[in-house]
């Protein structure tokens, strides 16, 4: 399949700093950069790392045709030298990512960058982009599949997602976080999601009646019978036809009914009694898949209230995060080289939580030894090392008196290198490994971090070193 | 530029509906199927038509290459005979759909497909997602321009997309919905939308103070100077910074500062302060942009209360309709023929509203004659003409003695054939002419319509002859 170049989806103001930059000798300057960001959505206690292996491609493929620099050209603004620049473009920075289905959390760098300023600064707008969205299904995926307690969510949004690269990404993104497969064809047929689907209402509604509509259906398709019962009545035609077409057609063949699928109405009430129906007819093991405007909350009321539902098929509020369709990350500038030597830059706001902290970083998330639970992360100079042997204390980074003492742990670097000096040097992991690491590191999370409102703040403090560097920067600015 | 090809995006129960059409014999059954949503997002009082182009190129390029019939070849439920015709796949149907940048109105027919069921039903998915996608962002577009009251409005969002093509399709439908451009380069190069930008936080803070960075901008960019003050302080800082620059940069080349922009804090406030200070400074001619977190309940707010605020940018709630994430189209039979005649069929529900309106057919939009505003739709048979010359009764579907006779008017006609028997028979036009027409048509909507909450119903009427059709069937049903 072709794919489209996207080296120049980026916010135009990365041209006219990238030009400015080049013009005022700041070509060879090196910056650091990160992306990170302020707030999990829909209010949870941690979001999912997505969209590593699409920003890798991207950063692989970052070249300008002839076309782009004509057009950059006759904007009237951009200076030759620096458009012979873009065309010989070689990127050349360090990245840093964390991997893709880690739990990840407020505050926190989730991307690196280090590399001259011309080229850290331009990727700002993918690296967003791309981080951004995937992190934002991921995460809104990970809540619904959580309050399906085990049964399996299939992503159905293709339709309402916005755009295309939204439905497909939306899809994979969906099965890192814990979805079983989806609708969306292109999804296997590019990432290996598993996609699946049945019917619609038209196939009922073509025939003359639903029973002769779900008979063809099973007759071509017998290893693989769900059928969408409420396109008329749900308890009086969809059930009954149901039933009489397993009887038919499928028992003669020597196969059993995979399921049926309720689509509208109140499915707790009519799961309910399409259960107690289809064992009272002996088809016990025929599942109930259930598919209306459904989120991680009626989910789980549904649930509570004794829905006998085996599968979910989420849509539009699972393709767009329809709850809390923005996911905030922001790249910010926290460091540039001068001499070899790393200046930190930060980021001051009248808005305490919009200051940035500054420094060439590394996260370590420290885990207990005793039962591998997640205690607490800690932002550290990227140099710095945590020594497992030794008791390490952590502190609130606003509140310093609240300070603890950590024994026997482990701690993990987070931050992994994905390009040096330009180069790929990190291979993505297939999506079957991310999707099964994902689920391993959100089993290290306490349940108390896992509620969906007013989950426990999971810590994310600064190193020492780190918070004295902050403080003494932000006393040199506020002087 | 490269382009994917997109054939296989779609629900993969596209595939097994159009495998089972095969296999029972409904190859060449003919079937109509209409795209309609049901509610305007955020409560307004009408949508914007947008994504005809981008269908009609989804259409001209329907074709599976040798990897995709392998890949469902490997699926193992295919027959032979149904891979051979997609692999000799030729799109064949007969496509209408409402012009992009037309108001829409719920219950509506906005496409309308007739052709092979098996080929009409397989391209719902791609039909829905891009026009439900371009419409829900161009609605939101629209009411957020309406709020700017003539002031021009930025698209800024794409590093808060969801997805690649959200970003570059949402500035493409902002643009046509009313925005002045858009930051993202790409929806420039490849469509035409204007784009812009100056510089992010990161360029002040590289330098080594706030007046160097102005400077150096101001030295690269005489011509197109503005300035982003809220790095450090937009009041003690940024305006006086600036104002030193325009002073000792951009006077003496004999150049004129184009703006400044504020990014956070209090825009109500700051801006006020700013355009005194400006004013004072003698610089009235400097414009003042704001941008952070703006939607069009925010603008309005912050214009009623005397902003002095010459233009917006507006990223993460433009571009993700962030208040309302989804437009939710459907995509319905309606009809099929059956020894060349037309068959109604119709969709039920216990929902009433989910009840949908059966046969092939046109809507006409009556405009008063006087004054050129739209009065009401009036949803017919395709064939039915409505007489200009004659007073026309329209009565409301749901309570029929709500009845008023039409005088003065005229009905045009607003679903336009873009395919005949597969080929295309219609001309996307250019990106400008659509923005305009929007416009235009958006101006013969009554302020009542307009409102962005609680607004006036305008009125989308059945001709008496599909009314009859449509309650002979819910008669015939319900029995």
């Amino acid at each position: 399949m072709n794919k489209e170049n996207l080296t120049m989806l980026t916010d135009f103001y990365e041209f006219t700093m990238a030009n400015g930059y080049f013009e005022h000798g700041f070509v060879d300057k090196i910056a650091y950069f990160d992306m990170f960001f302020r707030k999990v959505p829909d209010g949870g206690g941690f979001a999912v790392m997505a969209g590593v292996e699409q920003l890798i491609e991207y950063l692989k493929d970052l070249t300008f045709n002839d076309e782009d620099i004509e057009f950059l050209r006759a904007k009237n603004i951009f200076c030759d030298e620096f458009l012979n620049y873009l065309r010989n473009f070689k990127f050349a920075c360090d990245v840093w990512a964390i991997p893709e289905g880690t739990p990840i959390f407020p505050g926190e760098p989730i991307v690196t960058v280090r590399g001259p300023v011309i080229q850290a600064q331009f990727i700002e707008t993918m690296i967003l982009l791309t981080v951004n969205h995937q992190s934002l299904i991921a995460t809104k995926a990970n809540r619904i599949v959580r309050a399906a307690d085990g049964r399996p969510v299939m992503e159905f949004g293709s339709r309402r997602a916005q755009g295309y690269n939204a439905a497909i990404m939306g899809a994979r993104a969906s099965y890192i976080a814990g979805c079983s497969g989806t609708a969306c064809a292109i999804a296997e047929r590019k990432y290996g999601v598993p996609a699946l689907g049945t019917m619609a209402h038209s196939w009922i509604q073509l025939f003359d009646n639903e029973y002769d509509a779900f008979a063809a259906y099973a007759k071509t398709y017998p290893n693989d019978c769900t059928l969408l019962v409420d396109t008329y009545n749900v308890l009086k035609s969809g059930i009954p036809n149901a039933i009489k077409v397993f009887n038919d057609v499928l028992l003669p063949m020597g196969k059993r009914p995979k399921g049926i699928r309720i689509d509208s109405g109140d499915i707790t009430y009519l799961s309910k009694k399409a259960r107690k129906t289809l064992d009272d007819a002996g088809f016990e093991d025929c599942k109930i898949v259930a598919s209306n405007s459904l989120d991680e909350f009626i989910i789980r009321d549904t649930l509570m209230q004794g829905a006998k539902i085996d599968s979910f098929g989420v849509g539009e509020r699972l393709i767009t995060s329809r709850s809390e369709p923005v996911f905030g990350g922001v790249y910010k500038l926290c460091g540039v080289e001068e001499d070899g030597k790393i200046v930190p830059k930060i980021k001051l706001s009248e808005n305490v939580t919009k200051i940035t902290t500054p420094c060439f970083k590394q996260v370590y998330r420290l885990f207990s030894k005793e039962n591998d639970k997640a205690i607490a992360d800690v932002i550290t100079l990227h140099d710095e090392q945590i020594d497992n042997s030794q008791s390490y204390e952590i502190f609130d980074p606003e509140h310093i008196w609240k300070r603890k003492v950590v024994e026997d742990f482990y701690a993990k670097p987070l931050l992994v290198k994905i390009f040096d000096k330009g180069e790929c040097v990190y291979e993505s992991p297939e999506l079957e490994d991310i999707k099964a690491f994902c689920k391993q590191q959100i089993d290290t999370l306490w349940d108390e971090v896992k509620r969906f409102e007013n989950p426990h703040n999971y810590y994310v403090d600064l190193s020492q070193k780190l918070w004295d560097i902050k403080n003494d920067l932000l006393k040199q600015h506020s002087k």
